[in-house]
């Protein structure tokens, strides 16, 4: 495989993940983006293999997310589910028809026989999304929650239970076993700049630097945190209360505690630039797609 | 598998076959149905358990069959097909989204080992469909037709194709090493009359017979066709110009020479009477689901 190097590479999950993807594609090109994906909350459901992270960046990209509510793709049925579930079929986790659709082509590429990496590619060619998308990697990673309720796997404790049980501890089943995907530590070394996405850093960052090697090759690498909280709070999702559960202090400074050792700069918002001395500081919130060409924009500014 | 006799068995396919077995529901009671469906039509799509003909009986005896079309579930949307199009699969056999549902549920089914007859008898309790739905069989059996375009499956044929290749002969592959699904034989055995729907006889009714065990169990019954030509044409479907192509004469004498040796009697529409002297006569177009009553009514009172 000979790959082009891309000067920016991305650690990514989830929303805020996908729309920071989005904002450097748009401000720097998406040729010069590679996104490295979590895949510790990918699922089976109904026989269909679901990645979801990678498929809020693969739809954020390619102008399909519903922006709205955050996931899955924009103007959705969901009439397959519904007969599933009239046929004794669980219905907590739910896929719309067009979502069915990139489920039901992927999961027969990897029955076939393709890695995830190489399924990601295809979809990902499909849809002409241009950055390259990663999973971190093709072997499984799924994790897990300790709560208050128990032991949890991710969609149970996020899905089924809406985050409700705290958190006391995170692990990352499959981790120590698995290998980089295909590409990962080469997008990595070559990176300009390695940027971790504001997304939460022990469901989303955590189990993509548990795979061996990933954090490894990060040693001596340019390595820029964006904090995933702005002004204490997670614009979307349950992360300060993670960190209040967890012990951890919910803003920018446990932000920079929680990546201490891995990133060698924590980029913040505006508002919290007098809590974190020292940060690099740019307007990170990017909900509605046409703010993001600025923020990325922005980003590279303050990096360079 | 403690199971209740029942006095009426229909052997059948395709529409005209489920259209036959909601007529005699309608006019016995579904209690008093067993109906043993082809497979030799099923197909994976996109990785999808597709079972066509089972799937109409379904649909039409729980109300879900778009009538118009005369295939699939009515208000029906194919997002998923479309996506899954983009993504570069195939969309020549048209997946409907509620459709999808219940393949899902069902492909999950036999992948964890459940024979087809199982996964059939789960779905249609849970559709609350009362007549006893049955496989031909749960092994494999595939329709194969030798057409002046070279030797196609079913569905190529058929869908791809729109049947427009001239049928020279058709054989179902895999037929000898079949056995009967479970409750098969013991239907047929039971039953005091066995219809053959009025079903496309090459590729409804002989994929079904060329199970081995199943057209010996019908030796010695009263076994009724129902002729699924009526003047001479097929409500549906290119039966009569297969009979052609085949050399069979279209119309019910050329039925009655195809079922010579398994049926006992034919039965006929009134407008074909004349044609076949000594048939059982009755009016058996029942395209709208209100003329179904009157219609199994009447099969029954000719059959006494």
């Amino acid at each position: 495989m000979s790959i082009q190097p891309r000067p920016y590479a991305v650690l990514c999950g989830g929303l805020g993940g996908s729309r920071f993807v989005d904002a450097l594609c748009r401000a720097a090109g998406p040729e010069q983006v590679t996104a490295v994906v979590n895949v510790g909350d990918d699922i089976e459901v109904l026989g269909l293999q679901v990645s979801p992270d990678l498929d809020t960046v693969l739809y954020t990209l390619a102008g399909l997310l519903d922006e709205e509510r955050g996931w899955g793709v924009r103007d959705e049925t969901t009439n397959a589910l519904q007969l599933a579930g009239r046929l004794g079929a669980e219905t907590w986790f739910t896929l719309g028809d067009r979502d069915i659709g990139l489920h039901l082509v992927r999961s027969r590429l990897l029955r076939a026989g393709a890695p995830l990496s190489e399924a990601t590619r295809r979809l990902a060619e499909s849809l002409r999304v241009k950055a390259r998308l990663l999973p971190a990697s093709d072997d499984p990673v799924r994790t897990f929650l300790t709560t208050t309720a128990g032991e949890l796997d991710f969609q149970t404790w996020f899905v089924a239970r809406r985050h409700a049980d705290e958190v006391t501890a995170v692990r990352y089943e499959g981790a120590d076993r698995a290998r980089p995907a295909p590409g990962v530590l080469e997008a990595v070394s070559a990176a300009d700049v390695v940027f971790l996405a504001p997304s939460n850093p022990f469901v989303s960052i955590r189990p993509i630097l548990a795979v061996p090697g990933i954090a490894e090759a990060l040693a001596g690498k340019r390595v820029v945190a964006v904090s995933p909280l702005v002004g204490g709070k997670a614009l979307r999702g349950p992360l300060a209360e993670m960190m209040a559960s967890m012990g951890h202090e919910p803003g920018v400074r446990g932000i920079a505690a929680l990546y201490e050792g891995v990133a060698t700069d924590v980029l913040v918002d505006p508002v919290d630039a007098a809590e974190l001395p020292g940060a690099l500081v740019a307007p990170i919130v990017m909900v509605a797609p046409d703010s993001r060409a600025e923020v990325g924009r922005a980003v590279l500014e303050a990096v360079r």
